[in-house]
C-alpha cells in the first residue's frame, strides 16, 4: 500500500467510536465490510517541504469551512474539492507550534485527523507543529531525554487525590549523589497540568537546553492550580474564586512542596526553588513567590493577570514582601510579556511599580500575543537563568 | 461566588485562543471587558446525585444538537433553553467511563467544556466519568499511586526518537533489591499511546488491585503501535501496512524490550514478561507474543483483530510456533470478546482452532461491544492472572 492510502485508512478506522447499532451489524471485519465502515479519510495537518502546511477536513455536507489558526488573526475560507474534503494551504511567518481549528458552518472543532491536542477546560484546539529546516529548541532532538511523570498527591487542604505532571531530566537518580533544583511551573485560566508538557513543550526544551549546557539540570513541578472541576466531579460545594490565589497559595506551600520534597532527590532551600508561570498562574506566582522570600528566590511572571493599581496595593498593604525584603531575598524576578499580549497594560503597570520602587528585574518585552508560542519562549528564557 | 458562576466563568476564560485581533482590541481585563469577552459558559457534564449526567453545549446558533454516546446505541436529541444552551440528562445502566460527542448539525465534536479527551488519530471523543456510590476499580481512590511517565526512545530501526508511557507502581525502586515484571501493553487502530492511560485508566486499575493484594507488582509498558503518524510529520516516505505486524515485532523486540530492560529495575525472562493487547493491538499480540514463545509466557488477545483462517494457517505454515512448543511455554493464553463486539466471530474462530489443536487457552466472553468499557475490563482480568 502506498503510504497515502495507508495513512487514509489508518486515520479513520476509528472502530471504538463506533455507535453500538453498527458494530451489532458488523461480524466480519473483512476489506469490502472496512472500505464500507470506514470511509476514506484525509492527511491533516500535511506537512509541506517548502514550510507550508495542508489543513484538511472531509464535511460534504458543510456549505462553509474555516480555518481559525494563531498563525494570522481571523479567519480563512477553506475550498471544497468533487469529493467532499474542504482544505485550505498557509505559510506561517516563522515555523513553530500553533493552534488551530475548524469552523464548519460557524461551529468550532478541533481536527479529527490530528492526536496533538491543546488540554484545556474550556476549548478543544488542535496544533500544528511546523518544523524548520534545523530543530529548534522545542522540537524533538537526538539528545538524552528526561521524562514527564503523571504523579498523584493527597491534598489534606482539599479531601481530593490530585495531580500534577513532573518532568525529570536524563539521567535523574532518585537515590543518587545528585540533588536538583526545583521550579515550580504554572499554567493560565482554563489551562490544566498538562498544557506545559503538551503545549509548552517544557520537556522537550529543558532537553535541548541541558544537552547544550545553556540550563541548570532542575525538576519541573507543573501541579494543577484551578480545584473547581475535581470539585464538581466530586460533588463538593464551594466554588473558586478566580482571581483569589489563597487556595493556590496553600496548595504550594503545604501540599505540593512537600510532596516533591519527600519523593524526589532535591535540594530544599529558597536558592534551589523557582515559580514562575503565565497568565493567571503569572498572578499566582507573584501572589506566592512575592509574599514568601523565604521560599523563593526566582520569580518568573509570563503575562501576568495582575492589574492597574495591584502591584502598588500589594506592597503598601504589605500582601507582597517588603521591597527592602525582597532586593535581598530575589535572585531573579523576571516579567514578560508580549506587546501585542492583551494584558501588556498591566505588565508595563507592573515594570513601573518596580522600578519606581527600585526593584531589580528583567523586563522582557518582544512582540506577539498571550500565546503559548510566546510562552515557549518565556520558558527557554526563563530556564536559561535560573539556579546560577 | 457561587459554585456554578465561578465554574462557568473559569470554563469561557479562554484567551490563549483569542483571535489575535480580539487580543488586540483589549488593553485591561477589567470585570467589564472579561464579561464581554467570555461569555457565560456551562458545565458539561454535570453529575448528578441520582446517577444520571446532564451534558450541555452552548450553541444559539444551531438548529439540531445530539448526543452520541457510548451509553447507548444512536444519538439522542438535545433540546435548546432560552438562554442558547442544550442540553439532555441521562442515566447509564452502570457507572462507567462513556465515550461521547455532540452531532451540531451534523458536524460532530467533542464537548468543549471537557478536558478528558479520548487520545486518537481519527476522531476526537470526550469522556463522561460516572462514578458510582462506591468506588469502582477505575476510580482514583484513596491508596498509594504509581506513576504513568512519558519516556522517549531511540528506535534504530525507525530512525527517529519515539514516545511511549509506563506505568510503575508505587515505591518502584529503579536501584532497590526489589526487581518487577514487565507487561507489553498495544492500543487499538487509530488509537494511540495515551489511550491506554487516559482511557483504559490503567494505572488507577493497577494502584486499586494491588493495594488489594489482587495483582503483582508490575510495570507495565505502553509503546506506540503505529509508526505512520511520526513518519509523515518527518516527511518519511514508506508507509504502513496496516493488518502487517513485521514493523511492530520488530520495534517490541529490538527497540522496546532493550530500553525497558535497561532503563528499568526489571526482571528479563520469558516468565517475567507479558504481551496484550486490543483490537488491532491483539493481532500484534497475537503475532509477537506466539511466535516468540522464548520471550513471553503470558498473552493477552483482547477483540484481537485476526480473521478466519489466519489462526490455522499461522500455526501451519509456522508463522506462530508450533502447538507442542506453546502448550509447553505458555503459562497463560487469555482471549477476550464481548458478545457485541463485532469482532466476536474473529474470537470464536481463534477459540475453535485453540481447542481443535488442543491448546490450553481461557475465553472470556461477557456481554458489550468493541469498546473501552469492556477493555477496562479484560485488562483487570488479566492484570490479576500474570506473573503468579
Amino acid at each position: 500500500m502506498n503510504k497515502l492510502y495507508s495513512l487514509l485508512v489508518v486515520a479513520l478506522f476509528s472502530m471504538a467510536a463506533l455507535p453500538i447499532s453498527a458494530q451489532q451489524q458488523e461480524q466480519r471485519l473483512t476489506p469490502e465490510v472496512m472500505a464500507r465502515l470506514f470511509p476514506r479519510g484525509v492527511v491533516s495537518p500535511d506537512y509541506n517541504k517548502d514550510g507550508s502546511v495542508t489543513f484538511r477536513l472531509r464535511a460534504n455536507d458543510a456549505t462553509k469551512v474555516e480555518l481559525e489558526c494563531q498563525m494570522f488573526a481571523g479567519t480563512k475560507e477553506m475550498t471544497k474539492d468533487a469529493d467532499g474534503v474542504w482544505s485550505i494551504t498557509v505559510t506561517p511567518e516563522q515555523p513553530d507550534i500553533y493552534p488551530y481549528a475548524f469552523v464548519v458552518d460557524g461551529t468550532k472543532i478541533a481536527d479529527p485527523n490530528n492526536m496533538f491536542i491543546f488540554p484545556n477546560e474550556g476549548f478543544k484546539y488542535s496544533l500544528a507543529d511546523v518544523r524548520g529546516a534545523s530543530p529548534s529548541v522545542q522540537d524533538m532532538q537526538n539528545v538524552p531525554h528526561g521524562k514527564i511523570s503523571y504523579r498523584y498527591y493527597h491534598s489534606k487542604g482539599l479531601g481530593f487525590d490530585r495531580p500534577m505532571c513532573v518532568y525529570t531530566p536524563a539521567g535523574y537518580d532518585p537515590a543518587g549523589k545528585e540533588k536538583l533544583p526545583v521550579l515550580y511551573l504554572i499554567h493560565g485560566m482554563t489551562d490544566t497540568y498538562e498544557t506545559w508538557f503538551k503545549v509548552g513543550r517544557v520537556n522537550l526544551i529543558m532537553d535541548n537546553l541541558i544537552a547544550q549546557g545553556l540550563a541548570k539540570r532542575m525538576i519541573i513541578v507543573m501541579p494543577y492550580a484551578n480545584p473547581a472541576p475535581e470539585m464538581a466531579q466530586r460533588g463538593i460545594k464551594g466554588g473558586v474564586n478566580i482571581m483569589g490565589t489563597d487556595i493556590f497559595t496553600n496548595e504550594i506551600l503545604n501540599e505540593v512542596i512537600p510532596f516533591i520534597e519527600s519523593n524526589y532527590n532535591v535540594y530544599t532551600d529558597a536558592f534551589n526553588r523557582a515559580i514562575a508561570g503565565f497568565s493567571m498562574g503569572g498572578r499566582q506566582t507573584l501572589a506566592c513567590g512575592l509574599a514568601n522570600p523565604d521560599k523563593f528566590m526566582w520569580v518568573g511572571a509570563m503575562a501576568p493577570a495582575i492589574f492597574g493599581q495591584e502591584p502598588n496595593q500589594n506592597f503598601e498593604n504589605g500582601t507582597w514582601a517588603s521591597i527592602e525584603t525582597l532586593q535581598k531575598s530575589l535572585k531573579l524576578f523576571w516579567l514578560g510579556c508580549g506587546s501585542d499580549d492583551f494584558l501588556i497594560q498591566a505588565s508595563r503597570d507592573l515594570d513601573a511599580s518596580l522600578t519606581k520602587r527600585g526593584l531589580k528585574h528583567t523586563f522582557y518585552n518582544p512582540g506577539g500575543g498571550h500565546t503559548w508560542m510566546n510562552c515557549r519562549d518565556y520558558i527557554e528564557l526563563f530556564a536559561k537563568e535560573i539556579f546560577k
